[in-house]
């Protein structure tokens, strides 16, 4: 084991951007960024992506997830890995820095120690996650998901583009769908995902990386209102049962109850109407019809229950005094908030500081594949700035110097993690 | 001249509910009740109607607008033509009698009167306009305007289904494009046009027939509300630029203000949100984007004015207030309000009383060919009742005995405007 010390290591910020830049321009020409998984594209940038593996002298396979895997081995016999990664997958015209940063910073770390001649005790596995944006099979975090041992038959018999199954998709970038128990995983050490922050908390605040405390529960609820559709220009103001009129209510309460929320100060909480569709949708009929889908999510189980709670009974006192029928009022999908490890969140705090970086806990709002490895492994997240907080466009930017500094924060992490302190004080999620 | 008394005549009842019936079942069979004007529904209807209206003794003709026009001569040389009438076409998949009731109401009225012996010194002419609905061609009651002489070359050039262009599809249902200025009329002496009310007043006063004081005019004003689309999870509430959360608070106070303006006292007043359109509708995203359409409409010129000049700064304030720009808000169309003749309705009042009909006055909602045909000759509506108000739809009804006691006054009406009294009172439309 050779003990190079920090400042012996450093990782080449000019050639973590040029990869960047090299995966990012791996789109489909008309509609930048986008790299859909299992599309062209995807398959494109993973042959890039595992040309950088073997020539940083990483082993690379696939798993039975399809997730891509470059491996350093470890000096120490059996020890378990630590994880890096994020992935390589876009969503339809995103940007250039959501996942693949996370992947580049990862790949550049690898190397970095690689090329430094740093043998560390466990393996270091650098991971492309199969599929983290929703995909067209309706599926996110399709790779984590089969890692934690959470992808099972019926989500390899959902279908996509021309009635392809997600299991023949997957066996078509390289996984094992027969066998997708073998991609769950119980030797990884701890996994640490570096991220663009999708918020503009960093931005604003003036802060140089961010260190997540939590990943979001996310609620969807539908609602659907029925008044009754009327002739725009014969039913009275006062004989109206406005369904747009309702549903105009229900968006301001959702707001409204959202902000309490969130000033409580008990956690991170939003909620957002994204679908709001008006019916049958004619300038001269009044609107019969209304359908939304609130999508609230909190760090705080606690917090999110007591939105559940309020936003039923408001909803239906809003139906009532508009003379409209809550038909519908449905929670759709509800995934509980993943605490990320506490010691883990420690070595990175630490690691920023020794980095010279400020830095500031943060809960996370969007789904990431680290909520599904912290159900195997010790997990956390560390996130760099980006621009305005725009993500999921093309205007998706993260200076060069501000994803360098995360990539030696989370290089430091790792050494960390190496180290006998953190295993001493490791401990697994519940 | 026969000096038939009131008390000799009368219209028969059953044989207007079957014409009515007959003439609503030619629909097409998928959709009831559906006769869009131009299809072959349509011309299979007029059909029906033109043969109606050779058996009662009426000639029969198609004016250069499509107009189809029966007529029973009058007595007096070159007296002009009391004329009656509405429309045989229909919305998709709308009722039995929005434009038929006015249609069979003016037949049987001819048709008594005919078969009564009676002889009126005017000639009376029943009439079924053209296209009242707005038509695959994107223009409403085009018949109407073809005899009020505002069909132009720009309307006739309009395309619809098959790339047919107006005018050819006039051509094709017997009327004449190339001389269209023929349709317009200078020798009417009154038009009375009997229709459902489309509402809920008349049901819920326990009123036989309405009275129509005008037709309102109609504002439609487009509005693009222009935020900053953003992650659902990652953009904190204080930070977010929503456009649903703005358009939201437009509809609504859309809706308070024309509570408002309805409440003044003014003269009928309405406004609607009908067309609600939020961008890009994904659940998991901050909208971005929001277009309203709203429909206001008002008998009284001075109170629609009032609310165009207070929606656009409310509008404007709800932006600020929201970190959105009003993008667009355009007054994309403007229809001034149509008065009834005064002197059509003081003999509509005289007529329901002389019938033993409550009557009301009320402003029509929708728009009528009377808001075209009052442009050449003095014009009046009387409106029926209709089940919940309910228009537009398969579920539109009238009982029998409603429809019949409409048909009464309007036979009244008729007769008492044939008579010198009216005449001499007679004045016409500025």
């Amino acid at each position: 084991m050779t003990n190079s010390t920090a400042a012996e290591l450093q990782i080449d910020a000019d050639r973590l951007w040029r990869d960047l830049m090299e995966l990012a321009g791996i789109t489909e020409p008309e509609r930048p960024y986008t790299r859909r998984s299992f599309s062209a594209q995807f398959l494109q940038g993973r042959d890039w992506l595992a040309e950088r593996y073997r020539a940083a002298g990483l082993s690379v396979r696939i798993d039975a997830g399809g997730n891509l895997i470059g491996r350093l081995p470890g000096t120490r016999d059996g020890a378990p890995a630590i994880m890096i990664g994020s992935h390589s997958d876009s969503v339809p015209g995103g940007g250039r820095f959501d996942g693949i940063a996370g992947v580049v910073a990862a790949l550049e770390i690898a190397r970095t120690l690689a090329s430094g001649g740093v043998s560390l005790a466990h393996p270091l596995e650098v991971v492309d996650f199969l599929a983290e944006e929703p995909s067209e099979f309706g599926l996110s975090c399709i790779g984590s998901r089969a890692m934690a041992g959470a992808l099972d038959a019926s989500h390899l018999a959902l279908t996509g583009p021309g009635q392809e199954t997600l299991a023949a998709a997957i066996e078509r970038v390289g996984g094992a769908p027969g066998r997708i128990d073998a991609a769950r995983r119980a030797d990884v050490h701890a996994f640490l995902e570096l991220h663009i922050e999708q918020g503009p908390l960093l931005e604003s605040s003036r802060v140089d990386v961010g260190i997540v405390t939590g990943i979001v529960g996310i609620a969807r609820i539908e609602i659907r209102l029925v008044g009754e559709a009327a002739h725009a220009g014969t039913a009275p103001m006062s004989a109206r049962r406005d369904a747009a009129v309702a549903a105009a209510q229900v968006i301001l309460a959702v707001r409204d109850l959202a902000r309490t929320m969130d000033a409580r100060g008990d956690g991170y909480f939003v909620a957002t109407c994204g679908v709001v569709g008006i019916l049958p949708g004619a300038s001269n009929v009044v609107p019969g019809e209304a359908r939304i889908v609130i999508d609230a999510r909190s760090e705080s189980a606690p917090l999110m229950q007591r939105f559940l709670d309020e936003i039923g009974p408001r909803a239906a006192d809003i139906a009532q005094a508009s003379g409209v029928a809550l038909e519908r009022f449905e929670l759709v999908s509800r995934n509980p908030p993943t605490a990320c490890d506490g010691a883990l969140q420690q070595v990175l705090r630490e690691s920023a500081a020794q980095t010279g970086c400020s830095a500031m806990s943060m809960a996370s709002g969007a789904g990431h594949d680290a909520a599904f490895v912290a159900r195997i492994a010790p997990a956390a997240m560390l996130f760099v700035p980006c621009r305005n907080g725009r993500s999921h466009c093309p205007e998706e930017w993260t200076e060069p110097s501000e994803l360098a500094l995360g990539a030696r924060v989370l290089l430091q992490a790792v050494r960390r993690i190496d180290g006998a302190s953190y295993g001493a004080t490791q401990r697994r999620q519940p």
